[in-house]
C-alpha cells in the first residue's frame, strides 16, 4: 500500500503536508521529510534540492515565503499527479521505519501568556485575593523567554524536577523532588525568516514558516517560590517538548478566525488588520483519557500580535526562533490547559481511566497533547502528538 | 616594538592571557587569538592546532579543563621562552589591526540578581512601601532567561529601544522611545563543558571556562509596566553588551575571596566549601566621566553557586552557554552599577563632565564598564572594556 491508497479520512491528507527531520536505521544523516498520511516524502531526491538533505528545517526556512509556496506547490504536484509516481515512490518510506528528530535547530524561545482564562485562572490561584489579570495584560502579550537548550522532542522522557519549595506554612523553603508537576498545553510558532527591523502585525506570515505543538511542563510548587520578582525559571526550564511535525502557515487558510473581541483596543502596533486568530482544536490525553479539550481560537493575543510585540523594541530575530503561545484554555472546566487549571490547583482532582485519581503528574504518568484544524470542505487536518512520560527525580 | 617591550604595568601581562576572536582586514577568517600587551597572538600557527582556526572558542571550550591549563602552559612557555621569539613574532599582531568578534556564539542567557545592595535597592524603588528584598531572595540565586539573540559584541551602538510605559498617573499605557534607558554594569560566565546532570558547587571549574563583562541595557519604563507576573522582557531583550576578552579561571586565582557572610545558610545544594567570591573592582564611565566602582566581592551568591542552582532541577548546559551576575552594586551610592542606584530611580541625576545632567541615559551616551583585579605580587590584570553608545529610536 502506497500514499494513493490512504484511508480519505487522514489527517495527513494533501491539504495538511508538515514538515519534519528523519532518519531511517542505517540510512542517511537526518534529512528533510514532509508527511503524507502515514508516509514520510524523503523531499532531498523527491525534488533534487539540496536543502532538504539538511538535518534541520533552519536553511529551508530562511529561504522565504515565496520559496515555501512554490515547494508546497511542488509537492503537491508531485503527490497528486500520477506521472510523477515513480518520483515518489522512490522517495517514500513509511513513517513506522523512521526515526524523528527534532525539525529545527531552536534560537531563542519565547513563551507567551496570552490566553484570557488560563491567566486569570493563574492569577486566582498564584494571588488568592488579588486581582485575576494584572493591569498590563489587556495592553500587551506578556512573554517571558525560556530555555532553548532544554527543548526535546515529543517521546523524549521528562525526569521530574528537583528545586526549592516553600507551603504557605513553612518558614523556610525545602528541597527535593517537585511535588505539583503538570503539564501546559500550547501552540508553537517557528520563524523562518529573521529580521533585524520590528516585525509589523500584517508581516506575520512572511516571517513565521509553521505551526507545532507544545508542552510546557511546569512546576507549580517551584514556581510559586522563585518568580518573584523576575518570573518563572527552574519551574520550566527542565523540560519543554515539541511535536515533530511543523504544519506550514499556508495549510491553515481555513482555520484562521477573528480573535476574541478585545477590550480595550489595542495600541496601533498592535492592531490586527488580518484576523490570525486559528481554531485549532485541542485535546489532552493523560495516561490515555481525555482530560481537555483546549480550543485555541479563544486565546486573546494573535501569534502575529505575539511577534510585532516581540520585535517592536527593537529585538531582532533569526530563522529557528520560536515561540508559543502560553497555555490554551477556554470558559469551561474541561477546557482547561494544565493540570493548575483543571484541578483547580489540586483541590478537585481528576479521576483517570484506571480509577485512580490526579492532583499534579504521577511518576510514570504519560500526557499526549494532539490537535485538529479545519482543512476546507468539511475536512480536517491534525497536528502531530507531543507527548512525554515522566520519570522519577534523580535521587 | 614587540610584547616582550610592553610597560611592566600592563593590565594584559603573563598573568592574564584572555581568549578573543580576531579577524584582519584582508587576511583569513576570524579564529581565536590571546591577548597579550596591546599585541594578539593568532593560537592556530602559534600552537600549530585547528581548534584555534573557528570563529568562536566554543570548539575549544568543550575540550575541557584539562585541555585548557595545557594550553595555557604553552601559551605562557612561549612568551616568556626566549627560544621560542621566532614562533610568536610570526604570529603576533598589534591590536590596532584587530577587528574583534563575539568570543563564543551563546547558547542559552540566564541573567542573575545576585547582589544584595542592588536587589534591595531596586526592591525599594520598584515596590515602594513594599519588603526590599522577596522572602525568597536569600535562598537561592534569583534568575531569568534572556535573549541570546541580540548578545552583541562590545562597540556595537545600542538603539534605544521603544515599547509600552504607563506612569501611574496615568489611565493606560502609551508607546514611545523609552525614557528611562539605563545601563546594569555586570559579570558574566560563560560554559566551556556542558553538562546533562545537575552541576555541584564544587564542580564550577570543570565547567566554566572564563569571565567577561557585560551591560545589560535595561529600559526602566517599559520594565515597571511589563514585569508582572512574569518578568522582564522587552525591557532587557533589545541588546545586551559583552566585552570582547574572556579571561581564564585560572588567571583568577589571586581574585577568589569568600563571599559575604550567608544568614540564613543556603540548603546543602548551595553550600559552597570553596570561596568562589571573585575580587573584581568594577568602573562604569558614562561619557568619559567615572560615574561608578561597583566592587564584585560584595555579589551575595557566588557563580559557582549560580551555575548549581541553574542546573538542580534537571536543566541541561552546553559550551557557550552563558550566565551573568546581575547588577553589582555595593553599599555606597557610588558603588551602584546603574542609573536606577545612582540617581535614586532619577531622583538625583548624575552631573557629567561637561556640566550637563543625567537621570536616564540620552541619546549619543556612551557607556564603558572596565575591571580589574589582583593577579599576585601587588599586580592587577585587567578585563576588555565593554563599551556601546546609544543612537536615537526607530522612528
Amino acid at each position: 500500500m502506497t500514499w494513493l491508497e490512504r484511508p480519505p479520512d487522514s489527517l495527513f491528507g494533501i491539504a495538511n503536508l508538515p514538515y519534519g527531520v528523519f532518519s531511517l536505521a542505517g540510512g542517511q544523516p537526518p534529512r528533510v521529510g514532509v508527511r503524507i498520511g502515514d508516509w514520510i516524502l524523503d523531499l532531498a531526491p523527491a525534488l533534487g534540492d539540496d536543502v532538504f538533505g539538511e538535518p534541520s528545517l533552519n536553511a529551508f526556512m530562511a529561504q522565504g515565503r515565496a520559496r515555501w509556496s512554490e515547494v508546497r506547490s511542488r509537492i503537491t504536484e508531485l503527490l497528486t499527479g500520477p506521472q510523477h509516481r515513480r518520483i515518489v515512490e522512490a522517495a517514500l518510506f513509511p513513517l513506522s521505519q523512521a526515526r524523528l528528530h527534532l525539525p529545527f535547530v531552536p534560537g531563542d524561545y519565547v513563551d507567551f501568556f496570552g490566553n484570557e482564562y488560563h491567566a486569570a485562572n493563574a492569577g486566582r490561584l498564584f494571588r488568592p485575593g488579588g486581582e485575576a489579570l494584572t493591569p498590563n495584560w489587556k495592553h500587551l502579550p506578556i512573554g517571558y523567554h525560556g530555555r532553548s537548550g532544554t527543548i526535546v522532542l515529543s517521546g523524549t522522557p521528562v525526569t521530574r524536577p528537583r528545586g526549592q519549595r516553600k507551603a504557605p506554612d513553612q518558614d523556610a523553603p525545602t528541597f527535593g523532588p517537585s511535588r505539583r508537576l503538570d503539564f501546559e498545553a500550547e501552540v508553537g510558532f517557528v520563524i523562518g525568516v529573521g529580521s533585524a527591523d520590528p516585525v509589523p502585525v500584517d508581516d506575520f506570515a512572511e516571517h513565521v514558516f509553521g505551526v507545532f505543538l507544545v508542552n510546557d511542563w511546569s512546576s507549580r510548587d517551584l514556581q510559586a517560590w522563585e518568580s518573584r520578582p523576575l518570573g518563572p525559571f527552574l519551574a520550566k526550564s527542565f523540560a519543554t517538548s515539541v511535536s515533530p511535525w511543523v504544519v506550514p502557515l499556508d495549510a491553515l487558510d481555513h482555520a484562521r478566525v477573528s480573535p476574541p473581541p478585545r477590550d480595550p483596543e489595542p495600541l496601533p502596533y498592535l492592531a490586527d488588520a488580518e484576523k490570525w486568530g486559528l481554531d485549532l482544536a485541542l485535546q489532552v490525553r493523560l495516561n490515555g483519557r481525555l482530560v481537555a479539550r483546549p480550543p485555541f481560537a479563544a486565546t486573546y493575543w494573535t501569534a502575529a500580535q505575539m511577534l510585532a510585540h516581540m520585535t517592536v523594541n527593537g529585538a531582532t530575530t533569526r530563522p529557528g526562533d520560536l515561540f508559543a503561545s502560553g497555555t490554551v484554555s477556554g470558559p469551561d472546566r474541561d477546557q482547561g490547559g494544565c493540570l493548575l487549571e483543571l484541578t483547580w490547583g489540586g483541590a478537585e482532582p481528576l479521576t483517570l481511566a484506571d480509577g485512580s485519581v490526579r492532583s499534579w503528574l504521577e511518576d510514570g504518568d504519560e500526557v499526549t497533547i494532539s490537535a485538529t484544524a479545519p482543512a476546507g470542505g468539511g475536512t480536517r487536518l491534525g497536528f502531530g502528538e507531543v507527548t512525554g512520560q515522566i520519570l522519577p527525580a534523580l535521587s
